[in-house]
C-alpha cells in the first residue's frame, strides 16, 4: 500500500512540474555565441552572472562552453547561456530592465557571431 | 520553529541541486536547428520524445520552438533541444545506443541546418 502511495504520489509529483514547465508558460531564454578573437570571455560571464543575480525576474541561469569542439557540430559557435523566466512579461521587463540594457551593449561588443531563440519551454523528462 | 526546519531543508534542497548541477559534472547535449521545408516537425519530435523516454541515460529533455521570430536573431534557427546526462560516460553510451543511431539516421535527413554544443553544465541559479 505504501508503495502505491509512493509511486501515486511520484506520478503527481511530476505531472506538476510537467505541468510548472509547460502550462504555466515558463519561457526560456536561449543564447549561443562565438566571442570575438581577444575578447576576455571569463569577464564577460562574470558580468553575465551578477547580472541574473541582481535582477529577480531571471528565474535560472545555466551557460557552459562547448567541450567537444567538432567544428562541424558547433559551426564555431563556443557558448551557450540559457535564463528562463515564469512568464513572457518577465521576460519582456527583463528585456527592458536598465540593468540588462547596460550590459548587452558590453555583450554585443564582444561577440562575432550569435543566435538567439526564446520559447515557452516543454519539459518532457523533468529536471533537477 | 516549523518553518525554520523548512527554510532549513530547502536550503539544503537547493544546495544539493545546485552541487549536482555543478561539483557532479552534468552534461548537457543542446541542438539548434532549422528543419528542411515540407517536413513534418510534430513527427520528429514525437520521436525524440519517444527515444528519450526509452533510454534512461538521459536524464532530462526539454525542447522548444521560438516564438519571437527574429530573423536577425535567430539566424533562420527554429528549434532548440536540450538533453542532460548526468556524467560524460552516459552521453558517450547514448550517442552508440541502437535506438539513438537508428533515430539519428531520420533526424538528419530534416534537418537544414544544425548546431550542437556539449558541455559541462554550470548552474548559477538552480532551476524547478
Amino acid at each position: 500500500m505504501n508503495n502505491i502511495l509512493c509511486i501515486y504520489s511520484r506520478f503527481w509529483l511530476r505531472h506538476l512540474v510537467f505541468m510548472g514547465a509547460g502550462a504555466m508558460g515558463e519561457i526560456k531564454h536561449l543564447v549561443v555565441v562565438k566571442f570575438k578573437e581577444g575578447v576576455v570571455v571569463e569577464e564577460i560571464i562574470k558580468g553575465m552572472e551578477k547580472l541574473v543575480s541582481e535582477v529577480d525576474l531571471v528565474k535560472s541561469f545555466e551557460w557552459g562552453q562547448d567541450t567537444e569542439g567538432h567544428e562541424m557540430l558547433t559551426q564555431g559557435f563556443t557558448h551557450s547561456f540559457a535564463m528562463t523566466f515564469d512568464k513572457k512579461e518577465d521576460y519582456a521587463a527583463f528585456q527592458s530592465h536598465p540593468n540588462h540594457v547596460e550590459y548587452s551593449a558590453t555583450f554585443s561588443a564582444a561577440i562575432e557571431k550569435i543566435v538567439v531563440l526564446c520559447f515557452p519551454c516543454v519539459r518532457v523528462k523533468p529536471t533537477g
